[in-house]
């Protein structure tokens, strides 16, 4: 009978935990999602997961080698293995690799946060594949990064590296949730490109079909309707995201020189809107040794299985 | 006989080139320098270094084995083993693998620019031993950088990695060499300096010693001094600089999260009037998750050797 040979990979959310069974391939066998009930302890959702687990395993006429479990999660740290103080969860310290053991005591378990482990994800089942230095954002709520270099997440002395979402592009500028001012996703992200909005609309008389939606109901999917019928606010809202997120990239690229630059994430699905204004503004501010060479790209995961791809990723990339 | 183990490190300037022998302890047992004769053909350098280098082996009583030649030059590259259009030097695209090889057809051959050979002369030989990950910034008549994650070099896709000089710290700020504004070196950087105070001095009515040096005379050293007797422009110039430099390292903490940052070279020398500042503005703008974990420090390499160390690191580091 046939072993089908499996990463677990666990995608620890603020509201719901994904789970999955990743083939070497990339291919996802099996998944579900629990609610990650965030106010109960940590170990509760593992129990939970195992549960869940097991019972798929023995009713599956399959078989199945489990290779490891690859965790991301907010905060997740690489090196210690823990979830440090995660935002939206009530968790201070948690030992992931202990609470795996507690149920399968000898597997390998890799961890991470999930923007790292989504550009590990790239690299091993995307559009990254044959890439060895490149960047994968991710714009979301949030805008998180993974570096790579040489084939290697970047991890940093502590293991906190790649925090480019909080990189000061303008100083004193809007106030961010870490507490500083400025952060780079208060601009290039879904909330950011509604402030965006918002002043320019403060700022101007023509007229937007934006501005007929409530400020604190307006989400980035209308911005991107509206500009795609022409709206003036809101293709102009994209040429000043994309100009920010072009200049940080030129700086990036000045540190890292990488091949290739992925965006993903809810605000990457605007397509060129984002894309063009980027890689133009971009390309303006290279130092002339890089000019013309640095690509940027979309990710080429599936935007639901992303996180649950590049979880099961960190196994793999052990095994490689 | 005792044989000693040596690399050759040579480290090719616009005016000079020097090299000479150094243990894997980085003990530098013989050094020369020689003009470097930039107008004239690569090869012809080449044949002048081997010549002293020869005369030097028949005449010396003891005896020596070459592991490898070890090169730093401006615009030297890793990948290709080439110089591309290197500034200061008239050379369009030199292959200096092929360069020793006419010499010593065997030896193992690497080569970088000097402030990643510098980099790696930090992590062999210097401050850096036991430091996995780190960034060196060269702070001279420009801005050079070298950044090591994980222990070894980040190169990026093409050998071009590491430009912090040219990050774009002031929009639309200072001209610089590049042919671009706002460049780093432009601000942090001896002419650096001495642009500030000669802002300074145009938009003060402050009295300032350095008023009466004639503006093109200027040096950074004049400025140090000026400020060690208490100078108000002379401190603010550091001030200042210190500022701009300690905004930048925080953005690059954000990206790699070293456990220190070496500052190397002519403006480094001014020691707390500029490591102060940096590392004040550096913490201020720190996300809390790396605040007060990043070291900032001097080099432990003599200033002198550190372009030859560096480029003898290239091979010791090979053979660890």
């Amino acid at each position: 009978m046939k072993v089908n040979e499996v990463a677990v990979g666990i995608d620890i959310g603020g509201t719901f935990t994904k789970f999955g069974l990743i083939t070497r391939a990339g291919q996802v066998l099996w998944k579900d999602s629990i609610p990650t009930e965030a106010n109960r302890p940590a170990e509760l959702l593992f129990d939970r997961i195992f549960a869940v687990l097991n019972q798929f395993f023995s009713a599956s006429p399959e078989k199945y080698r489990i290779r490891g479990v690859g965790i991301g999660a907010p905060n997740a740290n690489h090196y210690t293995g823990r979830i440090e103080n995660p935002p939206n969860l009530s968790w201070k310290s948690v030992d992931l690799v202990e609470l795996v053991h507690q149920h399968e005591a000898q597997l390998l378990v890799d961890v991470t946060n999930d923007a790292n482990a989504a550009a590990l994800g790239e690299m091993i089942f995307g559009n990254a594949r044959n890439i060895k230095d490149f960047i994968l954002l991710t714009l979301g709520t949030g805008l998180g990064s993974g570096i790579i270099a040489n084939g290697a997440l970047i991890y940093g002395h502590d293991g906190f590296a790649g925090e480019m979402g909080h990189l000061t592009v303008v100083r004193d500028g809007r106030p961010c949730g870490c507490g500083r001012r400025g952060c780079l996703e208060t601009y290039v992200s879904a909330p950011g490109i509604v402030r965006t909005v918002r002043e320019l609309l403060a700022a101007s008389k023509r007229e937007s079909i934006l501005d007929k939606i409530p400020a604190e109901k307006m989400e980035s999917i209308d911005i991107y309707q509206a500009a795609l019928i022409g709206d003036a606010i809101a293709l102009e809202a994209f040429e000043v995201t994309g100009r920010i997120l072009g200049e940080t990239l030129s700086d990036a690229v000045a540190y890292l020189s990488p091949a290739a630059i992925f965006l993903s994430g809810g605000l990457a699905e605007a397509g060129d809107l984002i894309f063009k204004p980027a890689k133009a503004h971009m390309e303006k501010n290279l130092l002339p040794v890089f000019q013309n060479k640095v690509k940027i790209l979309p990710s080429g995961l599936p935007q639901g299985e992303v996180a649950l791809l590049g979880a099961a990723a960190l196994i793999w990339h052990k095994l490689t």
